[in-house]
C-alpha cells in the first residue's frame, strides 16, 4: 500500500520533501502539491509529475490523498493542520508547529478530535549518530542518565531579514536542542536557566536577537542538560550530543567534509566539518519519512500507536523556549510550571 | 548545454548510472536506454522517462544522443565502444574495458581514430577521501613520494558463480587498487611481485581463484606500493590509501556506519564500517559524472584535453594484473616489460 | 645553580614531589623533608638522601634551603606559607591554599611583605593538552573566545571519610575547573550559576555533599564557561577542555589506557581512559616543577615577574567556589561581587 | 626477594636501564656497574649508589649479583653472555645478540649448558599498544590471522658514522619488525621478499645502506606480513602494527605529542607524533623489566619456563635479516631454509 501525499509549501524544504517522497521513500507517492506562489508549485509539480492544487483546501481534501505534509511558512501551519485533520488525513508538520502556544493547542485539539496520525518534523531524531545516543540510553547501555551535553553551532548566521522574523534564536535554532534533550533523556524538562550574548555579529543584537547561548535544563528525573549554541563556527556545522550516566556515556560526533588526514612537520590535519544542514542531515530527512510511513501504517486510526514525534513533542520545546527567553531576560531560573500557569491565565 | 546520454546495460550498475544521469547530474539527461534483456530496459526507461532502444546500434547512433554510457557485461564493452566511437559519440565505459588486452587496443584505436572523448569508470578516483590523497601528492604536500600503502578489503566474497567468471581477484577487485596506485603516484608501474592465498573460503580456491593477496608494485619513479586485499573483512568495507614521502603523508580513512561512540568500563566502541560499495562510494559515482560532463564539454574534439581516466588508464591495470598473476604463479617479480613483450609476440 | 628544597608533608603528594625534585627536575634538589608523622618523613628522607627536620620551623629556616614546597594538610598551608615567607624562601603551595579566604589573605600578605616568589599547585595548567588549549587562545588561534566547556569527571568517588572533610566537591574537585576557566580565558569570573545533585552514591548526599554538578561561569569579557562534573565515570578519568571563539576552537582530548583498536563485527573498540590522576597528570607535575624553577630563577626578588600560578590565582577559585555553593543552595545566579562584599563585612 | 643486577655498559641505553632497575622496578636493585669507559661507569654508579667494577669478569662473577644486564656494544654481547652464563647468572641481553649467527649460537649454547634464564631486549613486545595486538591474536579475537601490516618509520636517520657500522638497516631497524611479525603471529617466517631504496639521503646510499624498504614475510601458517620502513617521517616516530584475520583486526596507533585539536576554517589539526624512541617506548622498557623479574622468579632453574623473548627469538630476526638482504640484492624471494643451509655449510 502506498501513502499518497499532498505537499503544502514548495519552498526549499517543501521541494526537498516532495522530491524525496516522489522518488526515494518506499511506500510513498505525491499526488498533489500546493504553494501560495503558484510558480513554485508548478515547478515542483512538473519535476515530480504531481498535480498542482489551486487552493490549500483542494489539496488537503482530495480523494486521492492519504497524508498531508505541511511545509508552508510557520504562521500558516496550524490552519493547515486543522484543515488536514478535519479532512481525515494523516498529518506531517514541519517544526515549529507555531510560535503561539494557544494556536498549537488549537491544532492538536483538531488532530485529537479527528483521530488522525500526526508527526512533527524533528528530523534530528532520525540522524543515525544522534539516534544511536538515544538508543543507547533507551537500551540501558548508559545506565541512569545524570548529565547531557548538547553542542549545536551553525556554520554561519542566517540573513538579518530572517533573524528579524524567526521568533528568536531559542525558537528557531535551540528548539532542535530542546527536542533533543527530551528525546535523548525521555524525561520532561521542569526548569530552565539561560544565558545569551551577542558575540558573532552586532547586527543580530540590533535586530533584537542573540547569537550565542548557554542553556541549562533540569529534567523531571534529575538529569541536567547543558546546551551550547553559536550562530557561527568557523570550522563548520558542529552538532554533538553526549549522554552521561551510571554505566558510561554515549556521544555523537561530527562528519568531516571527507575522511583524509595530512601529516607533516606541522601536525595531522583533517578537513573542516560539513557546512550545510541539508547535506549534514540528508539521511535524517529520508529516515524521517520511513518513520512516518511506518507510523501511519501502524496507526490506522488507533491513537495508542505512538508517534515518532508527537504533537506533545512539538509543543514542549516551544514552552521551554519561552522559559529560556524569560530566564535570559530576568537572569534567573524559570520553571516550566511558571510558563504553564502564565499560559493558562492568558488563555482564560 | 545538456549532454544527452544513451545508457547501454540496465543491470545494477547501469540502472544506478541512468537514474543519476536523469536526476542528479547537472548538464546531463538520458534520451535512450538499452539492455539485451528488454524488460530491464523497459523498467529503467519507464522510471526515468527515457526511450527504449530496440538494438544497441540504434541506441548508439541516435541523433539525439551525445554520449554513450557502456554498462553492459565486460565481454561486450569493446564492441559497444567501437560502435559509439564510429557514431562520433563521447564514450564512458565501465571498468574493466575488457579482460583481453588485444581487444582493449582495438577499442582504444577506434576511439583515437574517431577523435572522441573517452573516460573509464574508475569511480574511486572521485571519492573525496582518496582524491584528497592524490591531490596532496599532486600539490606537493607529501613531497617526493617514497611509499604507498593500499588496503582494500571487501565485506564479503562474491557468489562462487561470479568468482568463476570474474577473471580472477586481480582483474575483478585488485584492478581498482592498481588504478589507485597509478592515480595517486602519477607514475607508471614497472615491476610487480604478488603473493596470493585462499584463507576466506576453500570454495574460492576450488573455483581456481584466491581471496587474500599482497602485491608489491615498483613505479618508474622509484615509489614502492603495497596492496593488501581480502575478500572478507568482518568489520565492513575497508578502503584505505596512504602516500608517504619526504614531507609527510596523506591518508584516507574509512566511513563508519554512523558517528557515535559508546564508552563504558569495557572501553570506547564505534560502529563497524559501511558495508556496501554502492553506499560507500555513492558520492564518487556522482562526482564521476560531473567530471565526465566537464571533460566532454572541454574536449569538444580537442584530443589534447586530458581525460580524468583515459583509455591508457583503463589498459594499464589489466597489464599489471597479468604481471601479478604470473608473479604469483611463479613466485618471482615480473616486469611490465616482460608482459608487453609477451603481448606483442602473441599479437604478431 | 640548583634550587634546594625543603619539602613539608610526606603523604602521597608530598612523597611524589620530593622524589621528582630529587631525581627528575633539572636545577632542583631536596635538602630536607618534614612531616608531623615522623616515620613518613624518615621513609622519604632515606629514599632520596635528604635530612629529616625535627620541626616545620627548622625545615623552613634552614640555611641550605632556597625554596619550600608545602604539601601538608590544607588547614596548615597558611601557617607554613607565612613561616616560609618570613624566612625569605621561595614558596610552592599545594592547592587549595586554604578553605578560609581570610586565611588566604593573611598568607598572601606575608608573601607580599617578604617579597618572595609564590606558586600555587594548579598542576593542570602544565598538562600539555590543556596547555595547548590555553596557548591557542593566548596566541589568537581561537580568536575572541565566546564559550568554554570543561568536562571533568573522576573515575570514582573518594572515601566517605574524605568527603566529610574535603570542604565539598566545589572546593575539592571543581576548584581545578574554576582555575582552568580563568587560565584558558585569561578573564576573571564575575557571576556563577550552579546546579548540584547526588546521583552517584546516596552516602555522599548523607555526608552533606554532592557528586554531580553543572556550573555556568560568566567572565568579565563576556565569555560563558560551562563545567560538567561527576564523581564517577565508568570509562575512566574524563578530562576535557574546549575553548570556542570567532576563529574556531581548541580542545584537549583524553588519554586512553593504550592506543589500540579491535575491529570486529561488533564495531571498533578502544580501551577505557587512564584511571588515576597521578598517572594521567604525571607529566603536568614534572612540568610544574620546571616552571617553578624557571620562575624562581627569573624572579630573584623582582615581584614584577609573573608567577605561573600566583597567589591571586590561588584565591580566585575559592571565591568562585563560595559563589557556586550559594548559587546551588539558593538556586539563583550569584555575582563574585556579592561574595566579596560579604567577605569584607565578615572581615570587618 | 630482590634480584640484584650487574649492569654492563653505561652508554645511553645502559644508563637508562641502570636507573630504571635502581629506582623504578619493584624486586630489582643494581649492585654493580661496568663500562670500558670508566668515567661512564663512575657517573652512573654515583648516580644510583652502585659499586663500579674494574672488569667485566669481576662484575659478572660477583657474589651479590643475581642477574646480568648486557648493554655493551653489539660485538661484545656474546662474550659477556658466555661469561654471565658460566657464572650462573640470569642474563638480559640487548638486541641484537650479535650480527654473526655462529656467535649467537655459541652464546645460546653457553646459556643452555649453564641452565640459566635468558631474555633478549625486544622491548616493543611490552609496549601496551603493540602488546594489545598480540594479545588479541593470542586470545582469538582476530580469529585466524591472514595478513599483518607493520609500519615502522623513524623520525630521522642516524648519523652516517653509525650507518657505516650498524650492520645495515635490516639488522639495525627492521630487526624490531621481524621480531614483531613473529611475536604477533606466533608463527615462524619461512620466506622473505625485500625491496630497498635510497630516498631519504644519498649519503646513506654512499655508505652502502638503504633508508626505505618494503619487506614481505611468509609465515609457516600462511600469514603474509608486510613491513614498511623509512629512516625519516617528517611527522614523527611512526609505529603501527595491524593484524587482520577471520574475525576482524587488531591494530596499534601512534602517540601524538599531546592530545589537543585546533579546529579552524583550515580544518582540524593535531600535533605531530612523539619523536624520540626513549620517550615513545618508555613504558615498554619498564614493563620489560617487570617481565624479566617475573620470568627469573618463575624460572628458578626450570628451563621449561618460557622466556618472554628467548634466545631463539633473538636468533630468528638475524636470519630473516640475512634473507632480506639476499632477497633485495638478487630481487627474488628467499627462503629461510636457504639461509640455514648456507649457514650450516659455512659452519662446517
Amino acid at each position: 500500500m502506498t501513502i499518497r501525499f499532498a505537499v503544502l509549501g514548495c519552498g526549499r524544504i517543501g521541494k526537498m520533501h516532495a522530491e524525496m517522497l516522489a522518488r526515494q521513500v518506499p511506500g510513498a507517492s505525491v499526488t498533489v502539491v500546493f504553494d501560495v506562489v503558484d510558480a513554485a508549485a508548478q515547478s515542483v509539480g512538473a519535476d515530480i509529475d504531481a498535480r498542482v492544487a489551486t487552493s490549500l483546501a483542494d489539496a488537503v481534501s482530495a480523494n486521492d490523498v492519504d497524508a498531508v505534509a505541511i511545509c508552508t511558512s510557520t504562521d500558516t501551519h496550524v490552519d493547515a493542520m486543522v484543515a488536514a485533520a478535519e479532512a481525515g488525513k494523516a498529518v506531517f508538520c514541519e517544526k515549529p508547529i507555531s510560535l503561539d502556544v494557544a494556536a498549537v493547542d488549537r491544532g492538536l485539539a483538531a488532530v485529537a478530535a479527528a483521530g488522525v496520525a500526526l508527526q512533527i518534523g524533528f528530523n534530528r531524531r532520525y540522524d543515525p549518530s544522534h539516534k544511536a545516543v538515544a538508543d543507547a540510553v533507551k537500551h540501558g547501555a548508559v545506565g541512569d542518565v545524570h548529565l547531557v551535553n548538547i553542542i549545536s553551532r551553525d556554520p554561519g548566521p542566517p540573513p538579518i531579514e530572517y533573524v528579524k522574523v524567526s521568533g528568536g534564536m531559542f525558537n528557531d535554532m535551540t528548539i532542535h536542542d530542546f527536542d533533543m534533550a527530551r528525546y535523548v533523556t525521555n524525561s520532561e524538562v521542569v526548569e530552565v536557566y539561560a544565558k545569551g550574548a551577542v558575540r558573532v555579529d552586532p547586527a543580530i543584537g540590533e535586530a533584537g536577537d542573540i547569537d550565542t547561548a548557554v542553556v541549562v535544563l533540569t529534567h523531571a528525573d534529575g538529569t541536567i542538560t547543558t546546551i551550547d549554541n553559536s550562530r557561527r563556527a568557523a570550522y563548520g556545522y558542529d552538532q554533538r550530543v553526549e549522554a552521561f550516566g551510571s554505566n558510561g556515556k554515549a556521544s555523537s560526533d561530527n562528519t568531516h567534509q571527507f575522511n583524509s588526514v595530512l601529516a607533516t612537520e606541522q601536525g595531522y590535519r583533517r578537513p573542516p566539518l560539513e557546512n550545510f544542514f541539508l547535506e549534514r542531515y540528508a539521511k535524517s530527512y529520508l529516515d524521517q519519512w520511513d518513520a512516518f510511513v511506518a507510523y501511519v501504517t501502524a496507526f490506522a486510526g488507533d491513537a495508542s500507536v505512538a508517534s515518532p514525534a508527537s504533537g506533545a513533542d512539538g509543543r514542549a520545546p516551544l514552552v521551554i523556549g519561552k522559559a529560556a527567553l524569560l530566564s535570559m531576560n530576568e537572569n534567573r531560573p524559570v520553571t516550566i510550571e511558571e510558563i504553564h500557569n502564565a499560559q493558562q491565565e492568558s488563555n482564560s
